[in-house]
């Protein structure tokens, strides 16, 4: 079993320095091996008439979980991309927090390919579900 | 030639009133037979670190722009659904405006299929592509 | 937990009449709540140069092992039909079968949306992963 | 605009080498700029009841399409492999050929993205479209 490099106070620590903007709206909730979960806080930003949370905001959760569940796996990497996402919407989330619950699949020299399953708060079945690629950088030296 | 129900000018009144939250953000700028294009208003929110546009910025044009195509198409309605969507991310976009080109491939009784190529406002190469499908409420009646 | 309409018998007996063709090529192993698992034999024609399986057999034995969870838990309709298939190819497999395992993530009136995991037999890791939704006749009375 | 490195009659006589096993079953129709077109012949192996093509066949000829397209473009390399595709299937096609126009939307180092839509004879419009990746090995030397 491939473990962390990153413990989940160091991914904290990371995300905060380089993408302060998610700020309040992230959090990551626990890192391991080759997953992560993740929860986005909802406010009025994020919420559709009907009182439901947006389409985007989920794509959003889904891209970020995966994101941290392989920058724990890799190490300090930011330059890595989504190049691929493909995404199920199943069920109306209600306004409240979404959890995003990431794992990876296949970490390969250049590509990391996983899943997320995107959760509202209090409802046992998922809400949404992704498979998503993302281009990891080759290593220098 | 399937022509649209609504004209640009309803299109842009009925987001108006039903998705106030898009004002100032999503312009839609046309509305033809099966196809619109959205131009996404870039400003400091929807930018990340080295001066490009977020993938979930790139993936809310996309469902906004498809979501506008079938609207025209079939009318006032607030209930159709993304159950779909599948994004490649091709290139960095420029912290400039996002235009996104739809196109309806298949306009059923209850889904609505097609595509998005995503340009980045300056850029010839399309930036990123999505295909989605909308489920589409049966009409009442 | 909802059970499946169909035992394991007669989805093999409805598959038999209905998918002569599928005989001897897919074997139905297991059928579940929400889930299936079906072995594709490989031979020959599933082969390509350096002894791998092709893609195009990893995404007919994903389909197929879709259907057939599908057709367990909504009785016998031949009549469904896949409207999507995301599928990621993660590794390359082995000269021997493949084994599919399906799992309904949403049933729903009009669609059936899960995913399926596809293994080279004697490999732990997976060496495909597609996501697929399902269009489902709608009840008749 | 980037020119073939292969000519039709070189990608016909790369594919009679390394996959005899297409002969008869897929012709290499037209090779261009970031672009193929390929016939699949239709036979009793590819019907389903009904008089329709399988989406099997449907996804073996969108993906052989884009491989004959991104062939052309960069040379003879075996290698590539087939990493993500996400198909939809839109209307039942006829039990005649299948034609596949492939585009290439992004020719990177490591990675060829891009469409196919795939048609039935004679029917106007598409029956399927996906959206395809393939890995492109590192150049040598």
């Amino acid at each position: 079993m491939r473990e962390p490099l990153l413990s989940i106070s160091e991914v904290r620590e990371f995300l905060d320095n380089v993408f302060p903007q998610m700020r309040g709206l992230m959090e990551v909730e626990a890192v391991g091996s080759m997953s992560a979960r993740v929860r986005m806080k909802i406010g009025e930003a994020e919420l559709r008439p009907g009182g439901t949370v947006s389409g985007p905001s989920m794509f959003a959760l889904a891209d970020c979980a995966f994101y941290i569940a392989t920058l724990a796996m890799i190490g300090r990497e930011s330059l890595t991309v989504t190049t691929n996402c493909s995404i199920n919407f199943m069920r109306k989330p209600g306004p409240v927090d979404l959890i995003g619950e990431a794992r990876i699949m296949k970490l390969g020299r250049s590509l990391s390919v996983g899943e997320v399953t995107v959760f509202s708060e209090g409802m046992e079945e998922p809400v949404a579900h992704a498979t998503l690629t993302y281009s990891v950088p080759p290593k220098k030296g």
